[in-house]
């Protein structure tokens, strides 16, 4: 179940699903910033279960989303003799949800899980398919499950107090559904740049529902990525080795951008994809105030050598989905994503 | 696929079986125990691969099923730049299958996994049906995922060399599935219960076979452990909580043994089982030489308390599974326990 409202009302849709589930107790996960912002509001919520609510934070930000972390959270979970009638609750942005839906997938071998996501890209992202991970010191999400949410829960208020270069964030993953999905939707987010900019909550509303749904499409295809989901993966492999060169300076969302511009380039000089397409794609993400040349300044080297690091890697050679146009992928006889050809790396 | 051979022969069909999945790295992850014994001679066996095998090993016990080893084993994996296309071998007891399992599990959110048991009780239980998990100071079991293997191998010539404890830890477990799936199992384990301890290999190949192929049935029907798979848990709500609180001196097969008298004796009480079938059972476990009075010296509180913490126990009240009679258990409307009344607590 995916409920999209405006209002951060955690009221009677929250608590009657959590109370289908009859659990002995519930644990709201979130982290530092966003906990003591709206935590005892969700947990006040819950009183109607009868039975305890835990509220567990960890230190925001990506560098605390690890190994040991999930460990500090099971050991909170253990010491109140949690057992497998337990509820997970998700509450934060995607590193928050990455870390609870793990920690959710291995607890007694998996417990409930609630996600509300509190930003734009953990919206479009990390609350829809159930893929979760922490880093390690040799990569990001390298270590994780795939592990469906009961329900997720999106509260279009909490993006108001979002700083703008967040909100950019999510908009990336949104073009990119529309990009390598729906047609229709591109030009509706053409059209309504500046609406969603300025948080018009009507067309925002559609917006996170349509890609959201676009996202489960996918998943429900595919759950565990042997081929039509990696299309989701489009602008991320080039986008994650530029995350990792940039040492995390430069934003998911931007060098998501800029992934998309790169992989989406490569499919022109491929002979995929008509060149007026790039430009089309480049002039949304302008319109929505995305920089898209995060990769100036790498070299080509570097960034392949991080490329082969990517989960879609097959013997250490980098592959990449390929968009023939708006809204269709090349399917490459259901791999869904070919070997990115380090000859042709003409533009990083 | 689970091959069943006499004889430790690593060649060619477990080799097939990996070059199917065309690996760029494999990692053989065994203990100090079992991997000098038997690492070597299985890495030879895989030069046919045409991909670096590498040996990983933990310090073999109990004591090292953790969350630390676990995090060990994918560092060095992390460290050899391993990804989504490589496979993992588990070759050694319980303890090795459990962590193996859940690495496999985790690793780039999962790599295939080969199961190589080399205790009969890992061939009757941890070999098959995907459940995997490591321990915390507060419990036993208590992190991990159900992730089914790819294939299982086991090798009865392992046996040979496995002290006759282990060996009546393995029998437990295939008495169990006989108890509770097939009478006609039960009846060739009383009529042959002196060849089996004597390692007669051709009856020792067909109930290995029996037993995995038991469990198998029940796996398939209920992997995520919904309903029907909780029957094979019997004797186990009890067993963990005399393993528990003995500190694990008492064995995992004398506990279990003793765990499934004192539930199928709360089975007769209930008024669901014959008292004589209690004491063929009893006459079984006597015929293996398998003591079942563990559970002597312990008040009955202490082990209620222990049975609280197992995974199948609901708003911290214990259950069981109930038997009416050989190969048959009470269904409870597909929930397959009930729960453990504690004033019907006598025999403790």
């Amino acid at each position: 179940m995916i409920s999209i409202e405006s209002g951060i009302v955690f009221g009677p849709e929250l608590c009657g699903c959590i109370h289908k589930l009859n659990p002995s107790h519930v644990f709201i996960v979130t982290d530092s910033v966003v906990g003591p912002l709206y935590g005892p509001k969700l947990k006040n919520s819950l009183s109607c279960l009868g039975c305890p609510v835990h509220i567990l934070e960890f230190p925001a930000g990506d560098v605390h989303k690890t190994r040991a972390t999930k460990e500090y959270l099971e050991d909170q979970m253990l010491q109140k003799s949690a057992g497998r009638d337990t509820c997970i609750i998700a509450l934060g942005g995607g590193v928050v949800l990455d870390v609870a839906g793990y920690l959710a997938s291995t607890y007694c071998r998996g417990v409930p899980l609630i996600m509300v996501p509190t930003s734009l890209l953990a919206m479009n992202d990390a609350s829809i398919g159930g893929k979760n991970a922490v880093n390690t010191p040799y990569g990001k999400n390298l270590i994780g499950t795939t592990y469906l949410p009961q329900a997720t829960f999106c509260d279009l208020d909490f993006l108001e107090t979002l700083p703008l270069e967040e909100l950019k964030n999510g908009f990336v993953e949104m073009i990119k559904h529309a990009i390598i999905l729906d047609a229709d939707f591109f030009a509706f987010l053409q059209t309504n740049a500046k609406a969603l900019l300025n948080l018009d909550m009507s067309k925002l509303a559609y917006a996170v529902q349509k890609s959201c749904e676009l996202k489960m499409l996918v998943v429900r295809t595919d759950t565990y990525e042997e081929g039509l989901r990696r299309i989701l993966n489009f602008g991320h492999t080039v986008g994650h080795a530029i995350e990792l060169k940039s040492e995390y300076r430069v934003s998911h969302g931007r060098a998501v951008a800029s992934g998309i511009i790169v992989e989406a380039a490569y499919a022109v000089r491929k002979g995929y994809l008509q060149p007026m397409v790039l430009e089309q794609i480049k002039a949304l993400f302008s319109s929505f105030g995305i920089e898209t040349m995060a990769c100036d300044g790498f070299s080509e080297k570097d960034l392949y050598e991080c490329m082969c690091m990517d989960k879609k890697a097959l013997k250490h050679r980098p592959r990449v989905v390929i968009i023939k146009e708006i809204g269709q992928v090349e399917s490459f006889d259901g791999a869904f994503c070919t070997e990115y050809d380090v000859l042709e790396m003409g533009i990083l």
